[in-house]
């Protein structure tokens, strides 16, 4: 079951000028923000809370990087966006009953999340994540 | 002060068709669902929540209507993020002293809440909208 948004994330050419700008809009302050690596997805990621959810900044790491591509093609602008659910593995199930395709699948993101990308040209050609705490399954590999 | 998010909005060329969608992805149940058309901005708009706070399919109304141009250059895609304040008037004096751009001046939008676009050149190519309840001088117009 999707609960809620966990993140609405933002692809961006620069990290630093991204988190002034977008510190400065939502009036975040500095020790609310965080910033990790993400090897696995080649990205350096900063989460800037609002309300119950967050801003994801997303800045490639090196040009092979999914975000690398996209940026070179679109520019910087919104990504994706991100669900909380209980288990993405369950969610999985549920998704492709409904006929959505996933991309890949369930594997580690930021936050030490289990994550999955559905395929955007069967969620309106908005590229969908879901996400939820790592399960023992996948906390084991 | 930005509060949460309050609605992201995605513009659909066919809302019957994006609500089908996005109603199997989220596990919206139907009487969840709200339906509204907003003549001033040229669209008919639905609802779907999800947690806190809500996805919402923007479908024009005529090709006037800048939905329908952004239809034209993009096709259906996230078109923006919308940020509850407690007042859009006060936001609008915040955000002005960080050197953002607004785009018009605060007006009605879905939902019977005051509305107010910032640049997307100043919100790193992100349209951002601020929204907030109807205050007593703008309800009076």
């Amino acid at each position: 079951m999707i609960k809620s948004i966990d993140h609405i994330a933002i692809a961006v050419t620069n990290l630093d000028d991204a988190l002034k700008t977008f510190t400065s809009l939502l009036g975040s302050r500095e020790n609310e923000v965080r910033v990790e690596e993400v090897p696995t997805e080649g990205v350096r990621v900063a989460f800037l809370p609002v309300g119950g959810t967050k801003i994801e900044l997303l800045e490639p790491m090196n040009e092979e990087s999914p975000i690398a591509k996209y940026l070179e093609k679109n520019g910087d602008g919104i990504h994706h966006i991100a669900f909380n659910t209980d288990s993405v593995a369950e969610e999985q199930e549920r998704v492709k009953g409904t006929g959505i395709r996933t991309l890949g699948e369930v594997r580690h993101g930021a936050g030490g999340k289990d994550i999955l990308f559905l395929h955007p040209k069967d969620t309106g050609r908005v590229l969908v994540e879901l996400c939820s705490k790592k399960t023992p399954e996948t906390a084991a590999d």
